[in-house]
C-alpha cells in the first residue's frame, strides 16, 4: 500500500483556498500512485480556528468542504482533519475529527480523545473528547487513526490524561498508525516530537505516518516536519520544515525500515526560518505586501529589518530613521549602512520639532518637574505617531522590533516602541538576538559590526545604556528563561545560584508589567512559552509583585 | 444548624490579604453563632488565578493559607475553596477543591467535576475533573458540597457535560447542598443563576447555600448576590450585589421556607454599579489612587468621567480637554460644564501645535497626498501622547473611554483614543451608553443635556459625524448584539429582517478589526460576551472578511 503525506499551509477560515490546495494535492498523490493521501488536523478550517467554531455557519462550511473533498476520493482514499457535530445534547457541541473519505463519500469519522488545553491550546473550550475507539479498515489493512495529542500521553514526564487512545485501539490489532496533527513550532520542539512518536512506536511496534501542518496563523507557526517512522523506531523520513510538500511512501518499505533521514535542527537556523515564514504568512494571508519599521541603529531593529526584507523582498520594506538630540552619530550611520546593505528604502525624520512642541504644550502643566520617564516616553511615542502616520498613509504594516528580554521586564514604551501590527522578535531573548545577528552575518556582513558590538541603549536621555537599569543580559536572560519557559519560582531560581535580590527584582518586573504586554501586538512564537495567547497572567494580581 | 455565608472581595495572589479577610469573617460568623462559615470558590487565591497556578510556589502558598485558616476552625467549621494537588501522575496536576476545615484541621477535600472552559473560563487548562463524589458529614447532617459549575448542567438548554455531580451524590441522601462559587457578573446573569439553582432545588428538593465572590479582578467583575434557597424553590434570600457581607442562616428556617427576598435587577443600575466596582478594584488592588482621561464633550468620555469620579472620588480624577481646529465650540463648553458639575480638576491643552509639527515633519513624505485617515489619526494619537505624558508625569492611570459599538467596528485610533490602562465602557454599546447617561441624570443633570442630544462625532475633520461612516446606532447595535452576544451568523441575522448588504458589511468590519482589539486595554466585562479574554478570534483569518 502507498501512503501520501500532504504537508500543506492552510489559512484559518479560508475554506475555498484550503479545499483547492487539498484538491491539487490529491491530484499529485494520484500521480504518485498513492492509495491514500493524508492531510493534517483541522485541515478544512486551518488550525487554530478559535471561536470561529462557535458559529453554526462556520461549522456548516467546514462540513461542506469535507463533502466537496469527498467527491475527489475516487481511485484514492483521503484522510482529512475537520470539525464534526456531536449528536448528543450533553457535552460539548463539536468533535475535533479525522474523516476517512472513500469512493466519493465519507466512510468513517474518528474523534480526538486527548484535547490539549494548555499554553496556546484551548481545545476543551470547543470539543467533546472521543469516548469510543475503532480502527479503520482499508484494502485489507487496519489503520489506527488518531489526532495529534492522542499520541502525546506517552514519552513525556507528565502525562496530562488518564487515557491512551492507542492502548484502546491495540486490541483491534492495527497494522499501522496514522496521526493527523497541527503541532506548532518552537525551536526545541521538533526533537521532542520525535521522542514522543518514538515512544509510541517502541511501545506499539507499528509503522507511523505523522502529518503536520506547515504555515503560520498570526502568532502561531507550524513547522511541518511530518514524520514517517519505521517499527524499529527509526525516522524513515522527516519532511522539510516551513515548506509544503506531498510525498508518497510504500508501506512495505517503511515497515522494513533500515533508513534514517532527519532534518538538521540548528537553533538559529530554525528561529531565522520560522520568523521569515511568520512574517510572510501574516502579510500574505491578510493580503498585505509592504512593511515599515523604525531603524534605530540598534540590534533589535537591525535583525527585524533583515528578517522582514528576506520575508517580503527588499522592495516591500521601508525603514524610517528618527534621530533625536540623544541619538549618537553612529546610530544614524549604522542604520543607514544597514539599509544600504539590504537595498531598502529609508527616510530620515528627526523628531526634535514634534518633541519640542509637546514639551511646549505641556510646559505649564509640567512646570517645576524635572526630566524623567514622561519625557523619555514622549520621544518614543513621537516616533510611534510618525511610523503609524507613514503606515496609514502608504499602507505599509508597521513591524514591532521589541525583543523578549525588554518585553519581559517592561523596558519599552507603550504606544511608542511597542507599536506595530506584528511583533517579529519579541519571543527572542536579547542574547539570542545577538546570536541571530551573528548567524545572519555568517556569510558576510549584512548587519554592521558596530551594531552588534556597541552597548545596547534606548537613547532617550544623554549617555543612556540598557545596563544603567538592567543587569547584564546574559544573567537577565537566564533568570527570565527559568521563570518564563521553565516556570521555576523564586526559590528554585535562587537555588541555582543567582543573587536573591536580583531574582526577586526581575520576577517582580515581569509581573508588574503584565499590563504593558496585554497591549502588545501579536508576537511570533518561536519558544515553548511566548508572551501572548499561550501565557495568561492576571494584571491585577499580587504575586511576586 | 446555623450556616454563615461569607461573600467577600478577594484579590488574586494576595494570600495574606485574603487570609486576613477570612479570619475576620470567621470571627463575625462566630459572633453570629454560626456552626459553619462558607467562603467562595478559590477564596485563598481569588478567582481567576490564571497561569499563576502553574508555579509550584503559588500552589504551596495556597496550601499554607488553607492550613493557617484551618487553625481558626475551632468552635466553628469552615468551608473554603482552594487548589489542591493531584497525587496521581496521569491527568492534570491540580484540582479545584473545596476544603472542609474542622477542629483546627483539614477534615475533608472535595474536587470540582465540571470545569468551565468557555468564554472567560479556562479551568481545564489547569484542573483535573473530580472522578469520585462523597458527601461531607457534619453535626449529624450530610452536606452535598459542590463547586460552582458542578450545578450548571441542569436548567439550561445546552448541558456541556455528561455528568451531573448532584446525581452522583443523591444516593448518599444529603440533607442540604452547599455550592462555593465564583460566578462572574453580566447584566443578565443574576436571573440565569437563580433559574439554574432553582432547577437544581426543584429536582433534588434540598435547601441550598450558594456562596459567590464579590469584587473585580482586572476585567472580570463578580457581583456577589449569594443565594440561600428553600427546598420549595423560592429564594429565601439573595445577598446584595457588589458588596461584601457575612450573614448567618438557621437551616431549619430555610428548610421551612415561606420567605422570598430577591435583589432588584435593573439593567442600567447593574451596569452602573458594576463598572464603579470594576474601576475601584482595578485601582485599589494595583495600589493606584488617581485617574486621568480625555474629555471631549462627547457622551462616551462624559459617562466614563462620572463613573470614575463616583468610583475614585472627585479629587482623584483629572480631565484633559484637548481641542483641535475641528472641535466645535459646544464640545469645549460641554466638557467644561461636566467637569464643573463633577467638581473635578480639568486642564485644557489645544493639540494644534503638536499636530502642525507632525504635519511639518511629514510634509516632504506626504507631498501630493490629500487629507485622510493618516491625518485624522495623527490628531487622535497626539491626544494619546499628551494623556500618557500627564499619566507618566503625575501617576494618574489613563482611563480609556471607547464604547463597545466603536470597538466592534474598529471606529477608533490605535495608540490614540484606544490608549489607557483600563477600558471603562467598552463592553457597553453606544445605545446603552445613552441609556446610562439618562440613568446618571435621573435625579438631576450631571451630564450636560447637549452632550446627550447632539449627534455623535469624532471631530477629526470638518463637520464629521459618526453617521457619515456608520449606520444608525440602534440598527448597528442590534446587529452587533446578535453577532457578538448571540453568536448568530450572517444568514440568521439577515433572516431577522436586516438588510443583507449592511449585515455583511458590519460583520466584516468586526472581523477585520480583530487586530485593533488585540491591543486594547482590558475591558470591564458587563455583558455575557465582552471583547477580551472571553472572545478569542483569529487575526489572520478569512471568515466573513
Amino acid at each position: 500500500m502507498k501512503i501520501a503525506v500532504a504537508q500543506l499551509n492552510f489559512h484559518v477560515g479560508n475554506f475555498e483556498g484550503n479545499l483547492n490546495k487539498m484538491l491539487a494535492a490529491v491530484k499529485t498523490a494520484k500521480k504518485q500512485k498513492a492509495d491514500i493521501v493524508c492531510f493534517s488536523e483541522l485541515a478544512t478550517t486551518a488550525y487554530p480556528p478559535r471561536d470561529f467554531v462557535e458559529f453554526d455557519d462556520f461549522v456548516d462550511q467546514a462540513e461542506e468542504t469535507v463533502n466537496k473533498l469527498a467527491k475527489a476520493a475516487k481511485g484514492i482514499a483521503i484522510i482529512v482533519g475537520s470539525i464534526s457535530r456531536n449528536p448528543v445534547i450533553e457535552g460539548k457541541d463539536l468533535y475535533n475529527s479525522a474523516y476517512f473519505l472513500e469512493n466519493g463519500k465519507v466512510k468513517e469519522v474518528r474523534h480526538k480523545a486527548l484535547l490539549p488545553t494548555y499554553d496556546i491550546f484551548d481545545e476543551y473550550r470547543y470539543f467533546e473528547p472521543a469516548n469510543e475507539f475503532k480502527i479503520v479498515k482499508f484494502k485489507g489493512k487496519k489503520i489506527a487513526l488518531t489526532i495529534c495529542e492522542d499520541m502525546w500521553n506517552l514519552g513525556n514526564e507528565n502525562p496530562l490524561y488518564t487515557v491512551c487512545p492507542m492502548d484502546e485501539l491495540m486490541p483491534q490489532k492495527p497494522d499501522l498508525m496514522i496521526n493527523v496533527s497541527a503541532s506548532p513550532f518552537a525551536y526545541d520542539h521538533a526533537q521532542e516530537r520525535i521522542d514522543v512518536l518514538k515512544a509510541n512506536v517502541d511501545k506499539y511496534k507499528l509503522p507511523l505516518f505523522y502529518i503536520n501542518h506547515s504555515g503560520a496563523q498570526t502568532e502561531v507557526i507550524f513547522d511541518g516536519g511530518s514524520i514517517v517512522m519505521s517499527p524499529d523506531g527509526k525516522v524513515f523520513e522527516e519532511l522539510p520544515y516551513f515548506e509544503e510538500c506531498v510525498k508518497t511512501y510504500n508501506l512495505e518499505e517503511v515497515e522494513k525500515g533500515g533508513k534514517v533521514s532527519e532534518q538538521p535542527k540548528d537553533k538559529m537556523q530554525l528561529i531565522h526560518d520560522s520568523i521569515i515564514l511568520g512574517i510572510k504568512d501574516y502579510f500574505g494571508k491578510l493580503g498585505f505586501k509592504r512593511a515599515i519599521f523604525g531603524l534605530s541603529g540598534g540590534i533589535d531593529s537591525a535583525v527585524t529589518a533583515v528578517l522582514a526584507a528576506r520575508a517580503l523582498g527588499e522592495d516591500n520594506v521601508r525603514a524610517v530613521l528618527m534621530p533625536s538630540e540623544f541619538s549618537s552619530d553612529h546610530s544614524i550611520n549604522d542604520a543607514r549602512e544597514l539599509a544600504k546593505n539590504l537595498g531598502i528604502q529609508y527616510d530620515i525624520i528627526p523628531i526634535q520639532k514634534a518633541y519640542e512642541s509637546f514639551k511646549e504644550l505641556l510646559y505649564p502643566h509640567f512646570l517645576g518637574t524635572s526630566f524623567g520617564i514622561a519625557e523619555e516616553n514622549i520621544q518614543a511615542r513621537t516616533r510611534g505617531v510618525l511610523l503609524m502616520a507613514m503606515s496609514n498613509k502608504f499602507g505599509n504594516i508597521l513591524l514591532n522590533t521589541s525583543n523578549k528580554s525588554e518585553a519581559a521586564v517592561g523596558y519599552g514604551t507603550l504606544y511608542g516602541d511597542m507599536c506595530g501590527g506584528l511583533s517579529v522578535i519579541a519571543d527572542v531573548y536579547k542574547t539570542d538576538v545577538f546570536a541571530l545577528a551573528r548567524f545572519i552575518n555568517k556569510d558576510g556582513e549584512v548587519i554592521p559590526e558596530n551594531t552588534i558590538t556597541k552597548p545596547p541603549s534606548a537613547e532617550l536621555r544623554p549617555d543612556q545604556k540598557d545596563s544603567d537599569s538592567l543587569p547584564d543580559y546574559a544573567i537577565l536572560d537566564e533568570i527570565l528563561y527559568q521563570y518564563i519557559e521553565k516556570q521555576q519560582g523564586p526559590k528554585e531560581i535562587i537555588e541555582m545560584g543567582f543573587d536573591e535580590k536580583l531574582v526577586r527584582r526581575i520576577l517582580r518586573l515581569v509581573n508588574i508589567n503584565e499590563f504593558k504586554r496585554y497591549q502588545t501586538p501579536p508576537i511570533l512564537r518561536v519558544s515553548s512559552k511566548a508572551f501572548g495567547m499561550g501565557r495568561r497572567m492576571p494584571i491585577v494580581g499580587k504575586y511576586l509583585s
